[in-house]
């Protein structure tokens, strides 16, 4: 797949609430995830399709999902970028909010080998 | 200035339709452009204030602007993304259009040394 397509397939797995998915048939093995700022105990780095679905998962026991939208890709040569919001509550606190970020993907040999995002932190 | 200042900036005076005093304030002198594309006649690649600056007036001989909106920055680092739409008449041909990309900014010792420009192309 190209960048474009890639891109394509992710936001429209995601619209339709399918992140797993999205990740099982787009991530590269050694995938690079960057967070704009660690969660607490965890490190803003992760490597790896297990590391990065961990996040994913410990983020999904963590947070009810209210609602959720996807927009994009916007691309340029092998990176594209992509919009997130959420509302959403973290169970832990029962405290609600809304989440609007923007990630930037970059692609080899048709998957996905580094995800950054972008977010105020703190 | 911070990355996220910059950004702040950046945003503040884009939102007021000062795009050129953005750029005086925030470009440093060996900042790099790079379009997803390049238009017609000219590189995706351009260096310089003097350089970026006269593709900045390209495009504003070129286009009549009806509404723009700017939404960002989401910081990551030293970098952050701004969310740029427009709604312009092309005015050699009379086409109106309607744009929607973003850009990925970096930034060194307060100033911006790349802009990225991510849009679909063709």
């Amino acid at each position: 797949m190209t960048t474009i397509e890639v891109g394509k397939k992710l936001v429209e797995l995601c619209k339709q609430g399918k992140n797993q998915e999205a990740m099982d048939a787009l991530y590269a093995p050694d995938i690079v995830s960057v967070e704009a700022g660690a969660m607490p105990g965890m490190s803003a780095e992760v490597r790896g399709r297990e590391a990065v679905f961990a996040k994913s998962k410990w983020w999904n026991d963590n947070h009810t999902v209210h609602s959720a939208s996807t927009e994009g890709p916007w691309p340029h040569g092998d990176r594209f970028i992509v919009r997130f919001s959420y509302d959403v509550t973290h169970k832990p606190s029962s405290r609600r909010f809304t989440m609007d970020e923007t990630a930037l993907f970059t692609v080899k040999d048709g998957k996905i080998v580094r995800e950054e995002f972008f977010y105020v932190t703190g």
